[in-house]
């Protein structure tokens, strides 16, 4: 028997060392969540790119007729996969998130009579915009391609990391044009754009910025754009209902040829005359957060060759570098899923810093990084649960350098706060909690700290005591956040808990005894939110008394945030066994657990669930949602953990679909897909900061981990089927795992897992 | 006889150089040209200092009901003199310009009640600003101080090159404020603010941005502002109508106290609580033009004390070094109008780089001033007729600074000309001509010439032949600006002419012969303006045709800006000979410059003059304007150069008097001052890049300049008066002087002059 094993061992391990040599750009499919509220973009990057060039397909105001525009919130990155038309393809998105920013420096080919307005989508003539159709559009890591059906122009896009290249190849004409719209961009604001500039240095070179107050309050953005034919001229139109101040221009003949334009609402454009069928202008797009020069010396280094197939190949190489580090076996459909995932994890955070290592810092002055790469667009919120706890797997090293930037972040930061959610130099405060904490300690405690860790821990020790943020005071004061004082205390309240947790582990590991002691305290507060009447966490007022009108289903207004409290009374992942004792022992916590996926929440509560489409639920799990993705794994601290491979394994089909509507709530820069990752292999970090990985279900045949220090870690899956989702047995390393979790050390030290499963649960 | 002169000249050059010990900041009013036209500012200043740091006695919109408001014209500088109430004291200034910009940085000291409007003058009570009274208004150079009856404290201020210094007395009071109005602004467009932010480090350090656009089209400015004494608290109020976007900031429990804010219509506070009878509050606050670290910087190394009276000191010795420039004998009037012309001269330019010599430049990128000092503000339609040639004999070294930042300017200009205003790193394209080439070929006909002069000239000619800038391309072609194709063709095609002769004396001393030829061609364009019919320059059509209707006294709509036909006729400064033949010889030509000072204009004219009140006229000669500056002197080439002296005695009392008053028009950043230094020590440069200076009447009764060479200059004047206007004979270093002109080389060798006045022309 032990023999058999071992061939099968072998053969499997083999079949997945043979998968590296397989090409897997074939398997992502940037598309998928494109459709509804997935919110990705189909464009082009390379991974973490500073550029992310992707096609808008509605430029839609913040406002309509002086009220919110929900129609806004479906182009949090700029496309909508039902949409029939194309605006342009701009230089930087968001990639899932539920409330965005960004879309800079918005280009579009066009042929015919100059037209500077976008248009209508129901009137694509009106503009400069065309229609499209998904039969003509290939979306592929690193590479975007689309026929611009108006105007007859092929579109492709491919990338740097700080460079844009876009080739258009135009029919045969003679008025043909490149429009730089300096206006559009995503949640546009009215008076989004404070400033634009724009400077032509020769027929061929164009620099310039964009300066916008919108979810970052105050973003600067430097651009150098270089054309592979020159312009035989060019122009600009002011949208603003005033003329730009500044000046006696007027004293030139004309204002067209302008070497330098300024304003807020420009839209500019470059003649190029008479094309040839088939003529390609390509455009150089480089980036910078510090200054037009930064962005000139990033196109210098990044974008030597006007070869787009170079440049593209590059690109698509270093993609097929980060999605080697796990290779899987299973079917078209795992892999799409589970490339499509790998893809999506590694788009934010971004890189944000030039190629000399300058960046704007929160403190709105330039920086140079020194010794590591700068990254922004942290959603913390998110990416804590299983993003970075990925990183800290497959990428530690990255990973580090992210605790660095959220370092500088905290260095930087007026208010002395790690980042909560970093936005180009600026602070969103998007959502609640300080997990930036969470991060900080998982790499700690899991020995990935090429930083001073102590300065760390004071990094998260004065976040988690600025009394003026969110309630903070009153829960360092009560141990809980009063249902008076804040419309989400109680979800507040339980991720202050778990943050507080984190800084304890991480004090420990550092030996600061007396930090430690305090946020075990601190990390007990949950208890204090729980209603043993209701049976649920529950708002509670100052004076220690529960709130009375109460409705654990409803999202809105019961002291929590994206989740109600049947869900996120189950959110304290650092320390469920006592959760469990809280909440009545094992049998009630099952039965508890149980009902929430299967008791079907009435519609009139789904309207008021955010950021997920209707798929995106489950019962009254809802997955779509953040704080419940630890949830099925809360069974493995039970007697009945097969209903966690049960779950886990009914939630991975149902959620993640290789179709452009494949995601059923918002992506939110790659948490939703790091869940998948996680729990495809078979493990997944409830508690990061613990090093501990809960056992789920493994939905792959197999997969080869390359765990970031040169060693691998072998899954084997044995009998896998989609009705064979129960665990019969583990072997770890040669020997039988007797309990449900891995450690870090078990991953990382490589070695190898054989899962052994079955249709029914033992 | 012989005998006796020199034993006088002994004796005056003995008084003279004694004069070097006396105090001259004694006679420098900052006060004169503060009332109506003058457009100065009484505020603190060193020589050309970043920082001017003023009262502001009202904040005035650029629009009133949507129209502009001719009331804001009366506050170029901020400050008019019959007003009744200050609103502030901001860092940076204009000095007597006829449009505006800056006014960064509003700080006013409040007790009692916070009031965060200025109120109106009407109703001070209304808002922060104060009555104050004369009486208790102390102006000298670097050295303002003023009661704000309202809040009964007492106002110092004083600065260095980068650095405001204020000092506040206050009264015994429970409530005591400083505001920091980041809105308020000299010509304050509507949305001329397009974004400010502001950063409290701690209790005692601020810094903080702001972006304009205003006359500048792209401006920003940095400051970093540190307080003797810590604040208790600290607030802004938003007055913009919508709320700043940004983030969900409302996470934090106040907004009050905050460490950072951002916004467009911001007025910030700070609270200091209680004071004692006679507490000084004080500020440094830096500027500087490219970053709040910089700004920073600028601080440290410039304001290391909290010792007021030593930077006042330190800085009121600097302007006695550069008053001691020039030592004059005269009574005290004359002493009063000089050493406040002196004052007035070394305002602007000013320098624009912090004191790593880093800058701003034209391209809107950060440069570093190697090997010189970078200079803003450059009105040079004004000052390249007397300030630059004064500062090419008492100060060259800082003109050749001034030389090498307009070629800096240039070379990053976008439209690749030399400066014609420039404005903080922006081009306002003010007024006609490219008359840098007068101020660069002024350096280099003189020998002073630390730069590239070849280079320079390069920039001369391609600035002198951009076609699409004003009439160049049409001049270029027809040898004039058609009056058809511009509203100034007349003004213009003269000033080119001048211009072009610049350039070809430079061409001509640096032997690039072909350049020579052709510009010397170009200075000869003002005859194709000259009508024989109507005797005047006139304006003339495509076709040839000189226009019908035409009148010659109005300004507006004849062909000519800021001046008439009748002045402007006379505007060809390089060739007064040729005029006189054109104009129909000697005898006509001294008839028209007689009746251009005897000819009262009637008031239907005066009322479209610009920039000058009525004294600032005499007869149809507008002192107040500078085209005319060199016409009193032209009678130097007609057999009656008496006239001359009798008309530069009658206009030096007319339009210069120490009274608040005392200047006839806009003293346009010293041109207008420049001319009473030079013309009441007797000479002119008529055509600056020539080497010649004509003899006018001296107004002083003797002078030492320091010639900038370590040389010294001495003119004695012998029976000077208010009657004895009329030169008897000139000695030059013991002979006889036989014309009526001075070399460049006669004063810069140094040696004696001296002059005989007399009742009577000779």
């Amino acid at each position: 028997m032990k023999r058999i094993f071992t061939v099968l061992l072998v053969c499997s391990g083999f079949a997945a060392s043979a998968q590296k040599s397989e090409n897997l750009i074939q398997y992502v499919k940037p598309i998928v969540g494109t459709q509804r509220m997935g919110h990705t973009f189909p464009g082009a990057t390379v991974p973490f790119g500073m550029v992310q060039l992707s096609p808008e397909t509605d430029t839609v105001g913040y406002e309509l007729n002086g009220h919110y525009n929900p129609k806004v919130y479906e182009y949090c990155a700029g496309y909508q996969y039902e949409d029939k038309t194309i605006v342009g393809f701009s230089h930087t998105h968001f990639s899932g998130t539920g409330h965005s920013d960004l879309g800079d420096f918005l280009i579009m080919p066009t042929v015919g009579q100059l037209k500077l307005n976008p248009g209508t989508a129901d009137k694509p003539h009106s503009g400069y915009r065309s229609p499209f159709s998904h039969a003509n559009e290939v979306a592929e890591a690193n590479y975007y391609k689309v026929k611009l059906d108006e105007h007859n122009i092929t579109a492709e896009l491919t990338t740097t990391t700080r460079v844009g290249f876009h080739q258009y190849t135009f029919p045969k004409s003679d008025d043909a044009h490149i429009i730089l719209d300096l206006m559009s961009g995503i949640y546009n604001y009215p008076d989004k754009n404070v400033w634009t500039y724009m400077r032509v240095i020769d027929d061929r070179h164009v620099v310039g910025y964009r300066l916008t107050n919108g979810w970052a309050r105050t973003r600067a953005l430097y651009f150098a754009m270089e054309f592979s034919k020159p312009f035989i001229g060019h122009g600009y139109k002011n949208f603003s209902k005033r003329e730009v101040y500044g000046g006696f221009w007027g004293k030139f003949a004309s204002v067209k040829n302008f070497p330098e334009i300024a304003g807020k609402n420009l839209r500019a454009y470059f003649n190029f005359g008479k094309t040839e069928e088939g003529e390609k202008i390509k455009i150089k797009f480089a980036i910078s957060p510090v200054s037009m020069q930064g962005a000139q010396a990033n196109l210098a280094a990044e974008a030597k060759t006007w070869d787009f197939d170079q440049i593209k190949k590059e690109g698509q190489d270093a993609w097929e570098k980060e999605l080697h580090k796990i290779t899987i076996q299973g079917n078209k459909e795992i892999k799409e899923n589970f490339y499509t995932s790998m893809y999506h994890t590694m788009i934010n955070p971004t890189v944000y810093m030039d190629v000399d290592g300058k960046y704007k810092g929160l403190d709105q002055e330039i920086h140079t990084a020194k010794g590591f790469t700068n990254y922004t667009t942290f959603s913390l919120w998110d990416t804590h649960r299983a993003l970075h706890p990925l990183f800290n797997i497959i990428d530690p090293e990255r990973n580090a350098d992210m605790v660095k930037s959220m370092l500088a972040h905290f260095d930087q930061s007026p208010e002395h706060m790690l980042p909560v959610w970093s936005n180009s130099a600026n602070e969103n405060w998007c959502m609640s909690g300080y997990h930036s904490v969470s991060v900080i300690a998982d790499a700690v405690v899991k020995g990935n700290v090429p930083f001073d860790a102590n300065k760390a821990l004071e990094a998260c020790v004065t976040t988690a005591t600025h009394r003026d943020y969110l309630g903070i005071g009153d829960y360092m004061d009560l141990g809980y956040i009063p249902d008076e004082k804040d419309g989400n205390s109680v979800s507040s309240t339980l991720e202050y808990a778990y943050d507080d947790w984190c800084i304890a582990q991480m004090a420990k590991k550092l030996g600061n005894e007396a930090i430690y002691k305090e946020f075990s305290k601190r990390a007990e507060n949950y208890k204090n939110v729980y209603d043993p009447k209701s049976g649920f966490m529950h708002p509670r007022n100052a004076d220690g008394k529960f709130r009375k009108n109460f409705d654990p289903f409803t999202t809105i207004n019961q002291g929590f945030i994206e989740g109600n409290a049947w869900n996120y009374t189950l959110y304290v992942p650092h320390d469920p066994a006592s959760l469990i004792k809280l909440m009545g022992g094992n049998k009630r916590f099952v039965t508890y657990v149980d009902s929430l996926f299967s008791y079907n929440l009435p519609d009139k509560y789904f309207a008021e669930t955010e950021d997920i489409t209707k798929d995106g639920i489950i019962g009254n799990y809802v997955h779509g949602n953040e704080p419940s993705h630890h949830v099925a794994y809360l069974y493995d601290w039970t007697d009945k953990p097969w209903k966690a491979q049960d779950k886990i394994r009914m939630i991975l089909p149902k959620m993640y679909k290789p179709t452009p509507d494949g995601l059923g709530g918002n992506d939110d820069t790659g948490q939703m897909s790091a869940w998948y990752i996680f729990s495809s292999l078979g493990f997944y970090p409830v508690a990061p900061a613990s090093d501990q990985y809960a056992i789920g279900s493994p939905a792959v045949d197999g997969a080869v981990v390359q765990v970031g220090n040169g060693k691998t870690f072998n899954i084997h899956v044995n009998n896998q089927s989609a009705k064979n989702v129960y665990i019969q047995k583990i072997i770890l390393n040669g020997k039988p795992l007797n309990k449900l979790f891995l450690s870090h050390a078990d991953i990382m030290n490589g070695g190898e897992i054989t899962f052994f499963m079955g249709p029914k649960h033992k």
